[in-house]
């Protein structure tokens, strides 16, 4: 018997009759003896109805006091679904949790959760039903953790109580080593390391809340990702992976094609340089991804980064600026470029995971413009156009395809 | 400088440009330098809406979670509304203020209101929006006053803040001397007694809920019932009325067509009989009105009473049982009644004010078919289709007509 978190999406509870889906599974795993935390997001379409009623007028109190009701009518209709079952269930708000907060409406970050009155629903044999994305600040005013926040909710939750397993259940049926649309072959993971998952996510891998991952890896709460209306083991993100005597050196490969790419040639090779480039980039708020310097003669370096392709014009504009104040010899822009990233804690220990990517893609005539490399991810950037053959090489040369696949593909 | 308490209804507050309209005319309040606090309720629609979405599945404790939603909505709405004309406003749920009742789910009795979070913010100059409707009970849960709650809520802060007046918007500018549809020269009355307007009320003027008028005159909260969207000073209703030389004897005339009137004829005179006949109908949860007896002859007695038209056939089934079981003569029903009202706390001091009522009723050839009193009030009932004219008949009588209208009308 364990205890579980369950967290439910918007769209897992768009309906009335899903949500009564929902209160079906969850009772059959109460059946089961298991205990279980519920925590849901808004109705799919209601946090964007509740927004357009505050257009013009939105202040961040009250935009909290108001899209918070969002998942408490979630909330309340799962519980009654549940009690309906003949499953005894109790809703909460962030507030009666209380799931306590700072201040930063819209944005809240949660200090602390008031477990108590949960355990007591629980030792009573109820299931616990707590609206995701909200909380409270210490004088009382209702908070709101920011879009997507109700996977935060359920992970802190699941850390606050000690859950043996936090169950985000979704649209996939789990992690895959790359994206299926992309690589026909591409395996569903059972288990990944919190570390890989964050290398994954920030790479496009739209599975998770970032936060939450990073929240369930501070807290050791074992993660597990799964399909709302089908079963399936799904993945399991955890802190270490179990050690076997063939354990991959790379879990996924992750990719995105939102970057573009500036340089900027003949900077003078000085201290300090890379802050006087990149420092006025950052005060315009323009997120930077990848940095790249060469050493190109004596004097002079060159600097290269990536930026969201929506915040290339801007991040020229700035470099031009920038660039001319130091005297360098060229600006470059580019937004045709992919990255490319083999994710994996395996490489930690295996020596050659960097050349034998290179060779995957020259072996398919890919150019390499840049390479970044971290403890466990080594990202390449390419032209835009390579992207999917990119993948598919490196997803084959690592031994990631399916078996029944490569046979179907002959290989 | 006054403390007001108003109270808006989900009519005045049925679409975001409503709520803005509410914003501006508060506001302009709070300009003149008074302390404002509004209570609201859901945005008209709201609360049927999520009743609809609970079909099949309600439960009363997830019930109240679920419509408690609706005020929130509209509290953060017209809060946001308020700052944006510059004029600081915050909102409060039942729980955030705490406005504590029991734990009687969708029909809760507030007992308490800690008023200390409302004084401090009136304290900094800003209006406070409280959610009506909803309150918690000592665990934290969220309770619901029942439908109509709002003026309650309205009416027990203005107590718990001793405000100089609760305010409560509507869509008539006042409480009239009788309904202007069926009076034209009906008018509005500058001051009622809470005692009377409760009897206006409960005899079918919808203007307030009863619950509201007793709670304002237990604990002496003067109540004006204002228009919405028309200026003008509407109806004060308080403790007693103005004592001027010329007092009125009547207030109004209150009328009504909802009920039927049911009579057992030649029931044998012994102690017990009235509770033997009503104790099986009220045990059916009917609500019984007006009740009369009269002595036949000397073994027996008749007994008449009514009840809401809808209830009328399963009373008569209950009562041909009781009637046989005590070897009655005959049962009577008849759906097809009116019964008319005068009320005025006046008549207490002013002999004969029934014979004038029966003598002006006569005038037209109106045949009474009940008669009750009360210390304020005198009710008879007669045939449904001399409603209109018996209450033109009375409301002439006994002086109430305005004068515009009855020149105009030729009187």
């Amino acid at each position: 018997m364990s205890l579980l978190v369950q967290k439910f999406g918007g769209t897992s509870v768009g309906t009335v009759e899903r949500i009564k889906a929902v209160a079906e599974k969850v009772a059959a795993f109460r059946q089961q003896g298991h205990d279980i935390v519920v925590a849901v997001s808004a109705m799919s379409g209601e946090t964007n109805r509740l927004i357009a009623l505050s257009e013009g007028i939105a202040t961040p109190r009250e935009m909290d006091v108001l899209v918070s009701t969002g998942e408490q009518v979630t909330i309340s209709l799962l519980s009654m679904a549940l009690n309906t079952l003949g499953c005894p269930a109790v809703s909460y708000t962030g507030s009666q949790v209380r799931i306590l907060t700072d201040s930063a409406h819209t944005k809240a970050r949660i200090k602390r959760i008031d477990e108590g009155n949960i355990r007591a629903d629980l030792a009573e044999g109820k299931v616990v039903v707590v609206a995701g994305f909200q909380g409270t600040d210490e004088a009382g005013n209702i908070t709101t953790l920011g879009r997507g926040g109700s996977d935060t909710t359920a992970v802190a939750l699941a850390a606050a109580l000690k859950a043996d397993e936090c169950q985000i259940y979704t649209d996939v049926d789990g992690v895959y080593t790359t994206d299926p649309r992309v690589v026909a072959s591409a395996q569903r993971l059972d288990r990944i390391t919190f570390e890989e998952m964050l290398e994954m996510a920030s790479l496009g891998s739209k599975v998770l809340q970032i936060r939450a991952v990073e929240f369930a890896g501070k807290y050791n709460v074992p993660l597990r990702v799964l399909h709302s209306f089908q079963d399936g083991p799904g993945t399991l993100i955890c802190l270490e992976e179990k050690t076997t005597m063939e354990a991959p050196a790379i879990s996924g490969i992750a990719f995105n094609r939102d970057e573009a790419k500036l340089t900027v040639l003949g900077v003078p090779d000085i201290p300090g340089v890379a802050y006087k480039i990149l420092g006025p980039i950052s005060e315009a708020n323009i997120e930077v991804d990848v940095i790249v310097q060469n050493v190109a003669d004596d004097k002079t370096t060159d600097l290269t980064f990536t930026v969201h392709r929506n915040d290339m014009k801007r991040a020229a504009t700035i470099l031009e600026a920038t660039a001319s104040e130091l005297g360098a010899r060229e600006v470059k822009t580019d937004d045709k470029i992919a990255k490319l990233s083999l994710v994996g804690v395996g490489m930690r220990s295996h020596a050659g995971i960097a050349s034998q990517m290179f060779r995957a893609l020259a072996d398919v005539s890919i150019n390499i413009l840049l390479i970044t490399t971290s403890e466990i991810k080594i990202s390449v950037v390419v032209d835009e156009k390579f992207l999917e053959l990119g993948v598919r090489a490196l997803h084959t040369a690592f031994g990631l395809d399916a078996e029944s696949a490569a046979e179907s593909t002959g290989e």
